[in-house]
């Protein structure tokens, strides 16, 4: 499963593309694009782990001398890449620029802590640097058959989190409580670790991203679930339902259905050639026409992958069109204020279309309350 | 409680600090910085969040329009600050060099992502970045009476974890196994999020920062066991115990209580006006007469708050000297290969000398086989 999922030809599609890009060396620190590269699920921490890739020469991984084993045991030491150790008095970023010669232009990874970048710059003031990510998003974004399976497996255990949800909620319950067993259920279910719990109830469902407070739920309630972790394998999840305490608002039952229909017809437009922003104006066209329009102000998506936002994004102005193995949320949603509703399923582009990854059911989930 | 750990005028401190660094303004993104001065819990996503502090005017937070109702409902928005939504196709970046003018110099938070330091620098080429570090480590690293009761609170609810450890460890378990309770453990305990669980056990022990492996303990084995995480308060908990299972080799005994005394002198050493670098000698000391420094080979500890690692590092070569409030990791080791011990306490420094936040037992705990 490791070997498929990080295959040992990664670094050389790395170093291929890091030349087409014109950099000197890419230099990437513990995160998404150094686990993608090399499998190694690095601690970020404040002293430098780095893999160094110079097109032209062997790549090499500088580490802090008490990570040395642990990257040796890591899928990097069985990669055949050169671990150069750096000791507690040691410069790592000098060691970095000793090796590296004059390089004009390096790509540092997104997620590089600036202080890191910034003791780079001042070891290489005079290389340029640019964003990793313009090289790294055009492999990590196409994925491979063995990182869509990783991607099926996270929406089934998330799926599983979903089908226990309304057993979890009911009137008097907080949503910090309901937070509580859903973070047990993420990890019980398979994943790794618990990335976010959103638990928004009444007036709270408005709000896209809170994520929880102590407000008890209460009868006619309606109540936005939208949960994720990564799993063992690095993948993540994402899945968003829309639940019920006994009857809704009957403005909210209009709306949902709305809702509904807008995520369906966005799947369906998924296809090779499509471009995003046609993914997102299918969601956004019925929910504008049935008159939500002003309630539904994020974007559609978002990629997924090692990271839960990655490229592509469904978004408007994003005309890259779609390619098999592209995976990413589709997640309307519509806010009135009083409360709101999302639906979201992670969908991945296959020849034939969308397929999605979540499935458990869409439908408004009434629980008794 | 909230109150006292995230005081409002802690931003007037931010601003005369940001003004005595010379600097145009200080621009901190989701993390720890942020969480410092404003109390807000902002989650680092693609998007920009982010504190602008300009000394001599008034400060403003930026926020993705979908994160404005979580923003205002955070202690951010019982400030007073500035909030400045933007939409889903606006530029941020520009947003934020629109209203500074032409700043020479600005503080970038040491995390920030550098796909945010890179866009910043697009937007304001004229504007030199600096660490913002240099400027919030010398608050953060002070810190107040609610602070060190916070990481009081975290210091006893990881030591309660650490009490039921012993139950957890028998012969035939595997690390991973031990693992996933103790990190039940840490949230059942109180923590809001488990940072690290390190189950060493065997030659995994001589590797600092082993993580876990789905090797079985056995019978001789020890076991180092160095687990954290993060209370709802932001504040950090991290303690390290070694246990053995069954009789322990006869050669770990003799050094185990080496490292037990050089542990203890270093922690007593621990004083206003002493230097974190006499500090660090004091454990190293006793170590290397009795000739295990070859295997002592990190530095002694690392400062502790709002993040598990900062500043003070208690390293060689830092001569600034521990003042009342600072807060830190005393957490020797000695890993000769075939096994290996680390003991490790969070102490402050208070005007009396070092006050030690963990208590569990230190003694070497032999669970039976």
């Amino acid at each position: 499963m490791t070997k498929d999922l990080y295959p040992a030809e990664r670094i050389t599609r790395v170093r291929e593309a890091t030349a087409a890009a014109g950099l000197d060396a890419l230099l990437l620190t513990p995160g998404p694009d150094l686990r993608y590269v090399t499998g190694y699920d690095a601690i970020q921490l404040e002293r430098l782990t780095c893999l160094v890739v110079p097109p032209g020469e062997e790549p090499f991984l500088v580490v802090p001398r008490l990570e040395l084993p642990a990257a040796q045991a890591s899928p990097a030491g069985a990669l055949g890449v050169e671990l150069v150790p750096w000791d507690e008095t040691d410069d790592p970023y000098a060691l970095v620029a000793g090796r590296l010669g004059r390089p004009a232009q390096v790509g540092v990874a997104d997620r590089m802590w600036a202080m890191m970048s910034l003791r780079f710059r001042a070891a290489m003031p005079n290389a340029e640097q640019l964003a990793a990510g313009t090289v790294m998003r055009e492999l990590r974004m196409r994925k491979s058959a063995a990182e869509v399976e990783a991607l099926r497996e996270a929406g089934a255990a998330i799926d599983r989190v979903h089908a226990i949800v309304p057993g979890l909620l009911r009137a008097g319950r907080t949503e910090n409580e309901v937070a509580r067993d859903i973070s047990e259920a993420i990890v019980a279910e398979g994943h790794h670790t618990v990335d976010f719990v959103i638990v928004a109830s009444g007036p709270n469902a408005a709000s896209p991203h809170h994520e929880v407070s102590d407000r008890a739920l209460r009868a006619g309630d309606v109540v936005v679930v939208d949960v994720g972790g990564t799993m063992p394998s690095g993948y993540c999840s994402d899945c968003t339902r829309t639940y019920a305490i006994g009857e809704p608002p009957a403005d909210f039952a209009v709306y949902y259905e709305v809702l509904r229909q807008a995520q369906e017809a966005s799947c369906a437009r998924v296809a090779p050639g499509v471009t995003p922003e046609s993914v997102d104006a299918a969601a956004r066209e019925p929910i504008n026409e049935a008159g939500y329009g002003e309630w539904f102000f994020h974007r559609t998506g978002h990629g997924i992958g090692l990271e839960t936002h990655e490229h592509p994004y469904i978004v408007s102005g994003n005309t890259e069109p779609l390619e098999p193995g592209m995976a990413f949320s589709v997640e309307p949603g519509i806010y009135p204020g009083a409360h709101g509703a999302r639906i979201e399923d992670i969908v991945v582009c296959t020849a034939g279309g969308g397929e999605r990854l979540n499935n458990v059911d869409r439908s408004l989930i009434v629980v008794d309350a």
